[in-house]
């Protein structure tokens, strides 16, 4: 049930940082047919404050990627204190979704247009075999990764570009393909590599785009001084594969 | 389909060591009506080498319980080279066991008999909200662990002991509770709190009791001095509870 409002009662905005694991959900915009961060977090919040409320997620997530950190706006009548509200959703959730905090905002705070900037980490596990632990949570991939080599490459993602070649064509981006990117880094932690990358935004499949092509360097099937000339083609089919979404992590959300 | 043997073929030894996710799985040891680490191994050696030798575990575990490592001993007059075997059973196998690796042995290993002792690990997550890239894989305790207190603590359970108060009874375990524990370490990586403990063999849910009777010091239910008194004692009642399962890992297997 939507939740009516009475122009008379005091509206709080609420800031609210959640984590998921997206391995068995369909990302965050509600879908018919398969479950998703927003329809669990509705369910949850029916259940303790009996209406929904209009919610905004800082972002669109593809089905299997993950959140360490992710950020939901919520305007509410109800009077419960932001401590109750956080435990009474974190029964009501699927453990595979967590309200890490809630906080007071002012009015005009928008979980997508007050962001200032996100930080996406994407995980590989680089080893010869699997590994239990890891599956839905890194890509496998099993010949040695040269973590200096495409962190060198990567910094020509760094800077104010065009990124057309790195989005895929989908009628829900319009306009602008320019995005900066304030930082991109590629460090090896044992068995596991990690690719960070820090911008003020990011266009659809920007992220996994750019593994893939890191990862297509790797390979010997592009030249690691080839990034630059992707980006200047504005040419999808320039750039690498897209990476698999269970490697990649929602990190951070700058506001 | 068991295999059968013939007098002059040649015969190897094979020490495999496996990873797996206990989390979907009901332990090591076949059953009837419940997934074990031991019945998908066999159906993938079936897959592979036409039939099932008798193969050796190096413990039981329990339901939910991980390993890190863990070592299977068989004999077997099938030709195919260690690479290859890996190579195929990790096909097989289902995604939450995986091999590392397979050599061969002397006539006489024995995986669970030739093993001269184990470490296991108990993570614990330690903050007030529960993790989604944890649930099954760690015990959530929220309230804050003085992991220098309980490291001084766990130090009485190192030497060797009689360590009926931290064994379920069981008409499993027979005869002799001593056992020699060679090292107690309790640390802090983050979020998380680990204990890690090194002996010569386990009593059945020892580490799991050692674990329980920690965290009731940590709730100021025990003295930290009181685990020598527990060990003396030689009565389960007086130890703490049994850990949950999900947070215990075989870690390292030693021969």
């Amino acid at each position: 049930m939507q939740c009516l409002s009475s122009s008379d009662s005091e509206v709080r905005n609420l800031k609210i940082t959640i984590s998921y694991s997206g391995r068995d959900l369909h990302g965050w915009q509600i879908q018919k047919n398969a479950l998703t961060v927003q329809e669990c977090f509705q369910n949850a919040l029916e259940e303790v404050i009996g209406c929904v409320p209009d919610i905004k997620g800082c972002s669109r997530t593809d089905t299997g990627v993950h959140a360490n950190m992710y950020v939901i706006s919520m305007k509410t009548e109800h009077r419960i204190t932001c401590e109750r509200l956080k435990a009474a959703l974190n029964r009501y959730l699927p453990l595979s979704i967590v309200v890490l905090d809630i906080v007071e905002e002012s009015d005009d705070f928008h979980a997508r247009y007050s962001c200032k900037g996100k930080r996406y980490v994407y995980k590989i596990l680089n080893r010869e075999v699997r590994d239990p632990f890891s599956d839905g949570y890194a890509l496998h991939y099993r010949y040695n990764i040269d973590v200096d080599m495409l962190n060198n490459a990567a910094q020509d993602y760094v800077g104010t570009h065009d990124f057309t070649s790195f989005c895929t064509l989908d009628k829900r981006e319009k306009g602008d393909f320019t995005r900066t990117v304030k930082s991109f880094s590629v460090w090896r932690e044992g068995d596991f590599v990690y690719m960070s990358v820090e911008a003020d935004g990011f266009l659809y499949n920007m992220v996994r785009i750019m593994v893939g092509t890191l990862l297509k360097i790797q390979q010997g099937k592009l030249a690691p001084d080839s990034i630059s000339d992707i980006i200047k083609a504005e040419n999808r089919k320039e750039a690498g594969p897209t990476a698999p979404a269970c490697g990649l992590y929602l990190d951070q959300v700058y506001y």
